[in-house]
C-alpha cells in the first residue's frame, strides 16, 4: 500500500509532519499494516466449496426469500426471478450466476488523513475494524455496564483513532438516549466523523436519513465530488431476517444506497441451532444463500455497486440458547465464509473478536485472539467487531479497545507470515555468527530487521517477574485501564475543521456538546 | 481413534465404569478429542520449504555442529560425517538425506487407563500437552510466585488428569528443592506417574538415572515387556546449545535413550536475534539444521528410533532482550516448523501457549489462544507448553491450567474444521424450517448435533450481563481459581496401585509424602 497525497481540507499542519515521517519509513516494510495478505488457512476443500455453492443455489431457487418489498419484487421479476407457490421470491440458478459476474470485486474505504491507511477490500487483503452497535458500555469510572450514549460513540472513535492496529472505525455503540430515528442517525454520522479521520462505518435506522447524511459527508469532504472520489464511509445494515426472509426497512436502505453507488457493508447473521441449521455446513449453506440474495438485489439495482459478501454464521450455546459469539464454531465458520467469498471473488467481511466475557479477562483474551487470527489467516478482507466488543455484542469497553489493539498487532504479524529470500535465509549470517562471536546480538541483520520483522506490543508485559512486581504487579486489564484513561483525557482529533463544524451545527440538530470535544481544563 | 482394551494392572473397578460409558459414546463423534487432523494452514510455499531445506543442509555440511562427544564423533565419522577445519562435526548432504529415509514416521505415547486417549504422533494429528519445567509456581493461596516443588509437580499432574482437552502431562515444573541429580530425576518420574494415568513426558538431569527410571516404569506397567508394548512416557531434553553446538550431557542422554529405543522428545530452542538470526526465515534454517543433526545422531545410533522433529524457534523482544514466548513471531515460526516437519514426514512437536503475562489475564488469554490455534491449524503433532505456562516459561499456574483447558477445547474445535456431507449441508432441514416453524429450535438435527458439532466451555462464561452480575460478576481468573481449588482438594487419581507404590517406596528414595496423596480429612 503506497501512501497517497492528502486530499482532505484539514491536512495542513499535520501533512507536513506526516511527510517528514514518510521520508524515513517504507510502509511495506513495517511489521504490520492494513491490507496484509491472508489466505494461508483454508478450512474447506474445493469439493466442499462446490457442494455449499450448489446447495445455496438450490435453496435460492426452491425456497427463495420471503417478505420482499413490492419494489424489489417488481425489479427482480423483470430480471428473471419469480414469486413461488409460497409467496417467496425465487432466484433461478442462471440469474444468480449471471449477477455474480457483474458484482464488484473490490472497493476502498478511504481515510481522511494520510497518516491513516485506506482500507482496500478484495483479494486476500486483511483489515481489522470495529463495529457492533452495542447498547451498553463498560463505564470507565465505575467499571460496570450502563446504557451507551452519543458521547461514548465519540469517545470510542477517538480512542480507536490512536490505536494503529485498528484500521477502520465502525459504529461501536448505539446512542441509546436518542430515540428520534433521524436525530439518532444524523448524530451517529457526526460523532464518528468528529472522533476520527480513519475510514468509518455506521448504519442508518431509516432510509430518510440518507440524503442528509450525504450532505454532511460532502461538507466534511469539501464537496460531494470530493466525497465521491474518496468515499470514507461504508454502510452497515441487516437486510435479512434469518432464515431466508428480507427485513423490509433495511432492504429499502440497501436499495437506496445501491442506487447511490455507495458501499453496502451489510451483515447477515443467522444463529446456528436457532435461526440456521445446527450443522455448521448447513448454516454456511443458508447464510451463503442469504448473502447471494442481497448480492442479487444490489446488482439488479446497480450492477457493480460495491457490496461486502458479509455472511456471518453466528452460533448459540445449545445448552442455554445464549449467543456464543466468542465460540470456536463461529471462528471456524467465519474462516469458511472468507474462503467462500474468495471462491466467488467477492470482497468479504466477517465478524470476529466478539467475546462472551463481561470483563477484559483471560476468557476475553483467548476468545478474541483465536477468532481474530483465524479470520485473518483465512483472508477475510474486513474483520468487523474486532475490537472492544464484549458481553456477546451487548457491551463495549475502552480497556478492551486498548488490549485488542495489541492483540490485533499480534494477529496481523501471524497473518503476514514469513518472507523467504536469499537475504532472510541468512546463510552467511549464520556462518559468520557460528564461526565468530557465537551469537547474533548486535549483528547487522538484527538491527536491520528489528522493526521490519517484529511487532512490539504497547500495553502487554514482557518484563521479568522481578521487574513486573517492582512496577506494581499489574494485570493487562489494569495497564489497559491506565492507557485508555490517558487517551480519553488527551487524544482529541479535531477531525472536522472549525468552520465546517460551525456550518454542520447550524444545519443539523447536533447533540454532541462542544465542551466534550477538547481536553478538560484543570 | 478407537478405544483399546485396558492392559494396565489397575484397570479393575474403573474399567467397568469406562466400559459402560463406551457403550453410549462414539469417540470419533465427540466435538473435540486427541489426534484431530490439522494442516489446513500452511504459512510456507513449496518453494519456501525447498529453500529452507537446502540452506539447512548447506549449513550442516559447511558449518556443522560443534562440541560433539567423542562417542558421537566416532559413530558419525564411521557413517560418513567428518570433522571440519573448525573442529566441528560436518554432515554431508547425502548422509542427511539417507538418514531421513530411515527415520521413524510416527510414534505413540500410551495412556495407562482407557478413559484417557493415547497420543498418536505423526501425519497431521494434533495433540495438546503440558511441559515447560518452570522453576516457579503461582502459589494457589498467596497468588504470588514462589519456587516450585515436587508437590507442585504432583499437584499439576493430578489437575491435568481432570482436564480433558490436555492430552499428555509433560513436566510442568522443576522440584527446585531436590538438588541431588539422581534424587531429582527419580522423584520426577514418581510424581508424574502418581499424579495421572495420562501419557506423560519428563526430562532427565543425568544419564545415570535412566536405568532406574526404566525399572520404575516396569514396576508401574507390571513388567518391562508391558512397558515396552505400550510405552507411556516420552523423554525431553535439549541436546543442542544454539547456535549449532551440542550440549554434551543431553547428547549422552539422547544416545542412551536411542539405544534403548525410547521416544526422544527433545526440544531445540534457539532465540531469534540472540542465538539465531533475527530474520524468521534464517532462524528456521538454523533450527532445522540443529534438529536434523539430532535426527542424524538418533538414526545413526538406532535407525527408526522415534524422535520428534522438535525445532522450536523462540524469539526475544529486541528492544530489551526479554524472552517473548507469547509473541506472534514465535507463533508463525512454530507453524512453519510443523510444515517443515510434514515436508520431511517426521513426527513434530512445537511449543505454543507460553504467555509472557504474569497473571491469568487478557494478555495471557490472547497470547495463548493465538499461539495454540495457529500451531494446531498448522498440524503440529504435539503442541507442548500448551497449558499452565506463564511468565515467559518461568512460572506455572493452576488457574492457567483450568483456563487453558477451555481455551484448548476452543482451539481444537477450530482445528477440527467443518464436515461437509449430504447430511450436514442440511438442505432438507432448511426447507422444512423455512416453510414450517421458521426456526430450528428443537429440530431433530439440532438435538442430534448438539454434542457432536459443539464444544462447551467448563469455566468460561456465556451468560447474560444480568445473570453474570447476579452470580457475583466474576472474572475468568476468579472462576478458574475456584475450579482449580476444587480439583486440588478433591481430584486424587491413585494412579499407582498400593502394592506397587509400596514396592517403589522400598526401592527408591521417594520424597512425595503419602499424606499429600489423598484428600485432607476435615
Amino acid at each position: 500500500m503506497t501512501s497517497r497525497p492528502s486530499r482532505t481540507r484539514r491536512a495542513g499542519g499535520r501533512a507536513a509532519r506526516v511527510a517528514m515521517r514518510e521520508d524515513t519509513r517504507d510502509e511495506t516494510r513495517q511489521a504490520v499494516r492494513a491490507g496484509l495478505e491472508g489466505g494461508t488457512y483454508n478450512p474447506l476443500s474445493d469439493h466442499d466449496l462446490r457442494s455449499i455453492h450448489k446447495a445455496a443455489l438450490d435453496i435460492l431457487a426452491d425456497v427463495g426469500i420471503g417478505d420482499a418489498t413490492d419494489e424489489v419484487i417488481e425489479l427482480a421479476t423483470e430480471q428473471g426471478c419469480f414469486v413461488n407457490a409460497h409467496g417467496r421470491l425465487s432466484f433461478p440458478h442462471a440469474l444468480v450466476e449471471d449477477l455474480l459476474t457483474k458484482a464488484a470485486r473490490e472497493y476502498t474505504v478511504y481515510s481522511r488523513d494520510p497518516m491513516h491507511a485506506d482500507v482496500h477490500v478484495g483479494g486476500n487483503k486483511v483489515n481489522y475494524c470495529t463495529s457492533g452497535e452495542a447498547v451498553s458500555i463498560l463505564d470507565y469510572e465505575s467499571r460496570s455496564y450502563r446504557p451507551s450514549t452519543l458521547i461514548d460513540l465519540y469517545d470510542t472513535a477517538r480512542v480507536v483513532d490512536a490505536l494503529p492496529n485498528i484500521h477502520q472505525f465502525g459504529q461501536t455503540v448505539v446512542p441509546t438516549e436518542l430515540v428520534d430515528l433521524y436525530e439518532h442517525d444524523i448524530n451517529v454520522v457526526y460523532a464518528v466523523l468528529a472522533g476520527t479521520t480513519k475510514p468509518v462505518e455506521h448504519t442508518f435506522n431509516t432510509v430518510e436519513s440518507i440524503p442528509h447524511a450525504l450532505e454532511m459527508y460532502a461538507m466534511v469532504a469539501g464537496g460531494e465530488d470530493k466525497f465521491r472520489e474518496r468515499p470514507f464511509v461504508s454502510f452497515g445494515g441487516c437486510p435479512i431476517v434469518s432464515p431466508l426472509r428480507f427485513a423490509q426497512e433495511n432492504l429499502d436502505v440497501l436499495v437506496t444506497t445501491s442506487r447511490l453507488g455507495l458501499v453496502n457493508d451489510i451483515a447477515i447473521a443467522p444463529q446456528s441451532g436457532a435461526t440456521a441449521p445446527s450443522f455448521l455446513a448447513g448454516a454456511l449453506v443458508q447464510v451463503t444463500a442469504e448473502a447471494l440474495a442481497c448480492l442479487c438485489v444490489v446488482n439488479m439495482v446497480n450492477p457493480g455497486c460495491p457490496m461486502s459478501f458479509a455472511a456471518w454464521p453466528f452460533a448459540v450455546d445449545l445448552r442455554t440458547g445464549a449467543f456464543a459469539g466468542g465460540s470456536a464454531e463461529v471462528a471456524v465458520s467465519m474462516a469458511a465464509v472468507a474462503q467462500i467469498g474468495r471462491f466467488y471473488d467477492l470482497p468479504t467481511t466477517v465478524a470476529a473478536s466478539m467475546s462472551d466475557a463481561k470483563m477484559p479477562d483471560a476468557q476475553m483474551g483467548y476468545e478474541k485472539g483465536i477468532t481474530s487470527v483465524v479470520a485473518g489467516l483465512a483472508g477475510a478482507n474486513r474483520v468487523l467487531e474486532s475490537a472492544g466488543m464484549m458481553a456477546s455484542l451487548m457491551g463495549c469497553s475502552f480497556e478492551a479497545l486498548v488490549i485488542d489493539n495489541d492483540m490485533l498487532g499480534m494477529a496481523q504479524r501471524v497473518v503476514r507470515g514469513i518472507e523467504v529470500s536469499d537475504e532472510t535465509l541468512s546463510v552467511d549470517t549464520i556462518k559468520a555468527a557460528v564461526l565468530g562471536d557465537g551469537h547474533y546480538l548486535g549483528a547487522g541483520d538484527t538491527l536491520k530487521s528489528m522493526k521490519t520483522e517484529y511487532v512490539y506490543p504497547a500495553t502487554a508485559d514482557r518484563s521479568s517477574q522481578q521487574v513486573w512486581i517492582a512496577e506494581g504487579a499489574k494485570t493487562m486489564d489494569e495497564r489497559a485501564h491506565e492507557a485508555a484513561g490517558k487517551l480519553l483525557a488527551e487524544h482529541f482529533v479535531n477531525a472536522i475543521p472549525a468552520d465546517v463544524d460551525k456550518a454542520i451545527r447550524e444545519r443539523f440538530p447536533i447533540k454532541l456538546p462542544k465542551n466534550r470535544m477538547a481536553p478538560r481544563v484543570a
